[in-house]
């Protein structure tokens, strides 16, 4: 009565009929766990809910569940007229918005498979996931028609369709062929009996940019996306209900919005599509007018709604609670959304192969009488992993590390909704005896929240402890002479790395080594204080918005430390 | 790229190996949803949080997840050493407390069936299932001895385990051979492996006991276990997360406690078990000495906790939510609950094939600027279907009736934690089309909410029309001189059927057939008011404290309507 995998590794990687049966099944109906399921129940239970989208036109537009349904299911038969067929790849280049949506059902429902392109890439990067991919259509909004043009060249074989109606199509376009969507889905019939297949089908794909090499695809199955959205939905998590309106900061194009497209349906909330205008007077507005409960994004979408509101003296009157993710949030700006205006922050952390929801930070009953800077500190943590994902942290021999809070180790995942490698093979193997990787390191407390101490690869490792150079960054930003601060480890003869600390002075201010060297006292233990201190005019940044470590490793790459 | 199942019956029926598979498998890692990933999730992520049961004993236990964890594994491997093996059947005679969780991931832990036993069944019913399931042990609380004992001569084959200490053992007893749980269990390894195995695997068993015949047992699997689990704790169902302190009040010999002994350990919230004193001074004393912060039960579980508390003017502290089903909530105590004590509460409707869940009935965004009234109007219906659960109501003939919040219709369910058959294929094929009959009837207005308005076999078909016994029975109910009502259908030579009004009237009241009947006047339409009334002494009454309906229209069937 054993398992009869002999390791972690190869369950992973088994599927269903891999699997001892017991000699008694259970009697209940098997149903596959299709994507097609949550549209037609959104369509069944909650047909009158609305979804409202800031169209890339400028209007606001309304329509319902049950319209959204019928849509999709004009673009799902659009789809197989045109010959898309059981696992063929569909990409969009789109906002948030109501067509993105109906692309989110239409094409996973059909069994074809959803290719979200993050619009941000280097049209060369595009160019190269679109083959990669070998999408066969790619639907975009018009904001992408001059990119569109652009790679078009470099992607043979893709059918190209403007998400608009006839009367915005572009009077004339260098694309040798435009589908008008409107005009594509108009005579379809709206309904469908959506096609039955294996839930670990593939469902949508979604390329990750690491710091080197070629984006790699994740690629997401109808099993993994809706276990992923009953995990992210529950109360712990998003705790998204039928009595929230939300609004999706995150985009689409961003590992599904974080899943929302999927739990705000399953929920029967009402939808609000920002569309690409996300500066602080839009938002707030649309807040406002859509009475808006819920929302999830990064932290520098806060900033500007947060700043505008401050200017203005505003204050929500609907928004009670966001997930904040992509990067920690700022305590500050934590203390800002909960003590001036109300709202509800939970810290959500995970990563593109993880669909992404890994943790979430919310309080435990025994918290509830803890004071509020205790509260505050628990908040701050990524949080606990939600019931589908199991986390561990190990050290570089792959042990185990004790949950105490204090210990550090290389965050490990796994769960059904975790990636088990990559489209078409590439990156080999990534799985460790069944588990993923994050790249990140990590500690987690004796209660089971999980924070994120560094980056695996930034990690300073001296005299076989390690140092996180995130810590001693925030402490060299907090020096009133500081811009920005990173801190690398760089090879040294007797401890193996030591951390240099890489500086851009504010303008006109002033400070040397030694003094900047000396704040460190007290703050960290004695071996932690960086070796030296490097000046520099700028800090290299990424198309993400990340400072590029690698860049100033090679920088400093001949750097010597003081004897 | 059409289902390959011709009809939705075979789908139901279906295995995923018998579904299409795409020629692109989604790259996730496969992991079988078995109820041991709930209790080692429980023990990793929230090792801490507290288990409280007032134990049979009198005095209260205190223990942790991680305990739960180490207890769970100790059985788990006295259950294998004892030779129990996948799909073996192992039963329990017990109330809500932490020996009885441990049976629920022990047990089906291993692969083996936990067969749960209403303990308020006639023996000979209890024997009969007993030797039904073909149970091999039976753990059971010491209050049950004497039923052990009496039923235990008709049980051949099944070894018996006292859910107990050395201290506790019954100096002497009946049965031949009797096992201490404690002794049992103590000496086995605190942790183990669980074995991985098909998600379809029968995980327990739990027999419903129809108005005729004999009991039939529904074999829940551990793929609709887990599933049931997300979606029952989703925010518009139970909405249970690791802030709340639940209290079961519905016995975990009841569809495994409306599955809160799963949902609550994923969601890492504290759980408090009551035992068997569910008096209102008890219940009040533990609900406040816990912080219990949700509870879950049938009505007349607050009917006692409200009155105490109203006799002694008492509030709760922090008591902020119930679910109720088994039956609708009295409009009095759900306004007494929200308006007296401040307790949200959320009608949970759904039977023992169901897992149970079927609906929740929350409010949606729409309704919040409603009136009181309006929104109390909505709550006093069964809910929307939760996600994973789909429902129709069909006229005689099958065909689906509107969502209008008038027709009825005989209501379906289906979905992956709904009985596709019973135990041993007792009953027959029960599916329609892939649909399981309720048994009930209902409507479903337009935003999706369903109301029962009757038992489909109570229902009275009167010239091609029905009418509803129950609204038949409130309106008697609410006249001064009626204890009790019942309305059934007689056989009418002209009408099909017509109602019979059976009355208790209350001690010293008088009132005659035509003052009732003219009672009915502008309350009903028309040719819904009664043909006759008929005055008795009493109602039969089941074990399950219903009105025996069947046994009325035995005792009317020489009944002969007025002409």
């Amino acid at each position: 009565m054993t398992s009869s995998f002999a390791t972690a590794q190869a369950l992973a990687a088994a599927t269903p009929s891999d699997l001892p049966r017991s000699p008694l099944t259970g009697l209940m109906m098997y149903q596959p766990l299709l994507i097609s399921t949550i549209i037609e129940y959104a369509r069944r239970h909650y047909p009158h809910t609305e979804i409202v989208s800031r169209r890339v036109e400028g209007d606001l537009h309304r329509y319902t569940y049950a319209d959204c349904h019928a849509r999709s299911c004009q673009l799902a038969h659009a789809l197989q007229q045109a010959g898309v067929a059981l696992g063929d790849r569909v990409a969009t280049l789109a906002w948030n918005g109501y067509r993105h949506l109906e692309a989110y059902y239409g094409v996973s429902g059909i069994g074809a498979v959803l290719h979200t392109i993050n619009p941000r890439l280097h049209p060369e990067q595009l160019a190269y996931i679109i083959r990669h991919a070998e999408d066969k259509f790619l639907l975009f909004d018009l904001t992408f028609l001059p990119l569109v043009e652009a790679i078009a060249p470099h992607c043979p074989g893709v059918q190209w369709v403007a998400l608009c109606g006839a009367a915005h199509m572009p009077k004339e376009s260098k694309l040798a062929q435009l589908i008008c969507y409107e005009d594509w889905i108009g005579a379809q019939p709206a309904q469908i009996d959506w096609p039955q297949f294996d839930e670990c089908s593939a469902a949508s794909l979604c390329y990750t940019s690491g710091t080197t090499g070629n984006p790699k695809g994740v690629l997401y199955s109808h099993r993994s996306t809706v276990l992923h959205a009953y995990g992210s939905a529950l109360p712990n998590a998003i705790n998204v209900s039928a009595c929230d309106v939300v609004l999706p900061v995150v985009p689409m194009f961003h590992v599904n919005a974080w899943g929302l497209p999927y739990s705000t349906l399953l929920s029967g909330a009402k939808m609000v599509f920002p569309g690409p205008a996300l500066d602080g007077k839009s938002l707030f507005e649309i807040f406002e007018n859509e009475r808006v409960s819920f929302s999830a994004g990064v932290p520098t979408v806060w900033l500007g709604l947060l700043t505008y509101m401050k200017q203005n003296q505003l204050q929500f009157s609907t928004f009670k609670r966001t997930v904040i993710g992509g990067s920690a949030c700022p305590p500050a700006m934590m203390d800002s959304l909960i003590d001036d205006f109300g709202v509800e922050v939970v810290h959500g952390w995970g990563m593109t192969e993880m669909s992404p929801l890994g943790t979430a930070g919310s309080l435990m009953a025994s918290h509830l009488a803890l004071p509020k800077d205790q509260q505050r500190k628990i908040l701050q943590k990524q949080g606990h992993a939600v019931y589908g994902v199991d986390m561990k942290i190990v050290n570089e021999e792959g042990q185990e590390q004790a949950w105490d809070g204090k210990s550090w180790g290389h965050l490990l995942v796994r769960g059904p909704w975790i990636a088990s490698g990559y489209f078409k093979g590439e990156g080999g193997d990534v799985l460790h005896d069944g588990w993923f990787d994050t790249g990140d390191v990590a500690s987690i407390d004796p209660d089971g929240y999980m924070q994120i101490t560094d980056r695996s690869k930034d990690v300073i490792k001296s005299g076989g402890e390690w140092i996180g150079s995130i810590e001693l960054e925030n402490i060299a930003m907090a020096h009133p002479a500081v811009a920005q601060a990173a801190c690398i480890g760089l090879p040294h003869p007797k401890w193996d790395e030591r951390p240099l600390l890489v500086v851009v002075k504010k303008p006109d201010a002033e400070v040397d080594a030694p003094a900047l060297l000396a704040f460190y006292q007290e703050k960290v233990a004695k071996w932690w204080i960086p070796d030296d201190v490097a000046f520099v005019e700028a800090l290299p940044i990424g198309a993400t918005g990340k400072v590029q470590k690698n860049k100033i490793r090679e920088q400093f790459q001949d750097y010597q430390f003081p004897a």
